[in-house]
Parts: C-alpha cells; sequence; structure tokens
C-alpha cells in the first residue's frame, strides 16, 4: 500500500545555490548524502512529514549531469513510500504500466526501490520505496 | 511558518487518462474542481498528508496549455501551505528572491496564494498558499 510521497526530487546544478532558497522559507537541509552508484550528491530538506530531495551530479556521466544537458534545472520525480515495493510493481504490471525497473534494486537511505517509466504515469518519473525489513 | 507540501502540481493533457495511473497504484480521487480564473480542471488525490493535483486546461488560452505547448506532460509546481503567505513573501523579499506575486491572491480551495519565479527557487515553480482565517 502507497503510505505517503516520501520525497520529491529536484535536479539542480549546485545544492548549495539551490538552499539558499528553501533557507530563506524557513526550512533547512536535515541530511546530506552522497549516492555513488547514481554519482549524485543528496539534500533531504524535512517538509511535514515529507522531503525535498535535492541531486548535485558528482560527475559529467552522472544521470543528473544528463539530465541537465536536456532540461532546465527543475523537479526531477516523486518518490512513494509503500509497505512492499515488489507487489506495487505487480499491479503496475497487470495494469500494463511500463517500468523502468521490473524488480526492486537497492537504493539511498538504505531502501529498496523501483522507477516508473514517465510515459506510464502522466509524464511524471515515479519511484517506490521501502526500508528494508529487519 | 511553512507546515507541508500541500500538493504537487502535474500538468496533463486528460485527467481521464492519468488517474488510470494513481488508480493502479490504490489511489483515488478525492476531490474534482474547476477553477474558471485559471482555465483549469483539478483533480486531487490524496497520499499519506498531501495531495498530487492532476491540472488539465479547459481552453486553449490556459496557462496549463501554454505550459503543455513549450513541455511535456509532468510535474508543474510545489505547493507549500503556511500560516502567513504575506510574511513568506516578505522574508523571500529581503533574501532578493524574484515573485510572480509580490501580494496573495485568492486561489483555489478557498486559500490566499503567492508564486515564487522559478528563478529564484532552484527552477521550481513554487506555490505558497494559506487557508482563510475565519
Amino acid at each position: 500500500m502507497i503510505k505517503k510521497i516520501n520525497h520529491v526530487g529536484v535536479a539542480v546544478k549546485s545544492i548549495d545555490a539551490a538552499v539558499k532558497f528553501y533557507e530563506a522559507l524557513g526550512l533547512k537541509v536535515d541530511h546530506v548524502e552522497e549516492v555513488p552508484s547514481q554519482k549524485v550528491k543528496t539534500a533531504f530538506i524535512s517538509v511535514g512529514g515529507t522531503n525535498i530531495e535535492l541531486l548535485e551530479a558528482t560527475s559529467a556521466d552522472s544521470p543528473i549531469a544528463r539530465y541537465l544537458e536536456k532540461n532546465r534545472e527543475g523537479i526531477h520525480h516523486i518518490c512513494y513510500e509503500t509497505d512492499d515495493v515488489a507487489s506495487e510493481l505487480d499491479r503496475l504490471k497487470k495494469a500494463e504500466i511500463p517500468l523502468i525497473n521490473e524488480t526492486p534494486v537497492p537504493g539511498a537511505h538504505d531502501m529498496l526501490v523501483a522507477f516508473v517509466h514517465p510515459k506510464g504515469a502522466g509524464g511524471v518519473l515515479t519511484e517506490l520505496a521501502q526500508y528494508k525489513k529487519g
């Protein structure tokens, strides 16, 4: 079952520059994490039960660097938190929604994640994530 | 003070088509509203304390129709809920963040709203909204 929006991912050229806006709103960065497998640095800003995740490329061949070659800075994806990514994927497959990941893969924050293709989700790159059990 | 993300706005060609994805995830449309001043039909999908707001143009000169002439379907804006939009705008003005609305204006759901320019907000079209008092 989908429990909540875990985070909204925002692709930025510079986390340091983008943070100034959120600080002007009185919001703060709670957590910074580098995800080497994605060649990305992330900064999480907690907002009333969900998070803004700022994403900055750490390499020219990072998915975020490639995204910013084709697109302006801005919202990159929405991540829904569920208790079971695999069962969500099963439901989406039955509805013939195109997926990027057919099975869950390891993500940031020690979560299992899977991405749905934007063409099956009204243009929105959609991530499904669950905290690992135990 | 910013309390939460009230909604994430998603520009779509057809609400009926986009809803199929959210229904496949087990989510449901709670509320449909036409906003004649914006020439837009909106559908709200509640997700754990926040909402996805699907936005469909009702006229060729709707801001959403113009957005979809230049952009693909996808995430259009983030709306933060605050108890006082005017004081947030004052803080942003002091930080020299460019605004679309210098003062709050009436929005959907009987809220007062103001938009921050994406160029001041890491590329994200950002809405601030408060429920009217009394």
